[in-house]
């Protein structure tokens, strides 16, 4: 197929394109790069993005990183992508700019410092560092406290107070379900405070259906696994 | 004048902003929130900018913050802006994205670790963590480098390889001249070594000029300041 996207269901970015493509119905092959077994460390992945990182995709010729820059590509380039998605009115493009470059260093970043230095370090056998865990769950709780009182606010559900939703929406809410893969004990201290969160994701899954629920089935089954891996590590360091 | 700039000359994305306005010839008014003073905290500066940074824009009754969005507006909707700085043609819009989505999560993240961690600490009356200034400087260091490896590979003198500067640019370059605050002997420590950055750089400096140079003075002349607030601060500790 002429595009392919590399992507883990484990990762919060490859999972939003791979929704907003199936949402799109695009025709696109799924190359799976499992980051748990170093495979996007590999020399051949270096061909597709010398960056290391997932997502990334290969249009044609044509090679991009980086899922904010995916999605606006997918957006502007996949036939029959409604206009809800990233309009064309110049200033209602300008606000979903705006949200993605919040997530970056915002809920992206508090997410990944939490679940970093928590749950994933584990399974990548480094030393999860307190500290870091600790920053991350603070900018965490303050991004989706955040969301709540500013970019939710407005008459529609999704972000921005749409009626439908945007790239960003997608983005945004698979790094919310990122916690899937925590302990739910942690995972409910954090997001069950958030009510208007909760029901965004639940408003998200049902406009992206079948697709949101068949995409985190991944991240959703790897909980046990992760917190059989963490109870070992733990009792090894007793 | 319909178009407010709200900003900081010491801020690096303040600057990439009115660089970017000036070298467009854009009529707009600039309005100065002086970080040092906490103005970007006030009441009146939420009703631009809810999330209390800098910069922001009002363009007639349209508010808009966080700086990459703001530039893409920019190139978007000023007159006679050329399309070079933004282009038209989807792909090389696409790659300017990807940078720009780089820059959050490397350059940006980098610089600002390193720099509130050594430099500007002292200024805002806070301790600096000596951890984060490492973490900084090292994620600084390997992104100078993957700039230099990566995104100005090609013909052209700009990132992408381009013959003339994108907005990705500007915004990149005003993050490098943040250490035109750091100490002499730290700033050429992580700069000189970079030839390619320092070539550049002098190329953005050249396209934007004599904008460039204007716009770099406050921040050129704040580094004898901060040096004295912080051997200051050293003497009181000792």
């Amino acid at each position: 197929m002429e595009l392919k996207v590399y992507c883990d269901r484990l990762s919060q970015p490859s999972r939003a394109i791979l929704i907003f493509c199936k949402a799109n119905n695009a025709e696109f092959e799924e190359v799976t790069i499992e980051i748990g077994k170093g495979q996007h460390r590999s020399p051949e992945y270096a061909e597709v993005n010398p960056m290391k990182q997932l997502p990334a995709i290969v249009h044609g010729d044509f090679k991009l990183f980086e899922s904010h820059a995916i999605l606006i590509y997918l957006a502007s380039t996949l036939p029959g992508v409604a206009d809800h998605w990233y309009p064309a009115d110049v200033r209602e493009r300008a606000k979903v700019h705006s949200v993605l470059d919040w997530h970056h260093t915002n809920l992206r970043r508090g997410s990944v410092g939490y679940l970093l230095n928590t749950v994933f370090a584990v399974a990548f056998g480094m030393p999860g560092d307190p500290k870091a865990a600790a920053e991350g769950e603070k900018l965490l709780l303050a991004s989706l406290a955040r969301i709540e009182s500013f970019w939710l606010q407005g008459d529609g559900p999704f972000l921005l107070g749409n009626s439908k939703p945007t790239i960003a929406d997608v983005a945004l809410v698979c790094e919310v379900t990122q916690l899937e893969a925590a302990d739910e004990n942690d995972r409910d201290r954090i997001l069950k405070p958030h009510t208007k969160i909760l029901k965004w994701v639940e408003d998200v899954k049902s406009a992206t259906a079948p697709h949101f629920e068949e995409i985190h089935a991944t991240i959703c089954s790897a909980r046990e696994p992760l917190k059989k891996l963490k109870a070992q590590a733990d009792h090894k360091s007793e």
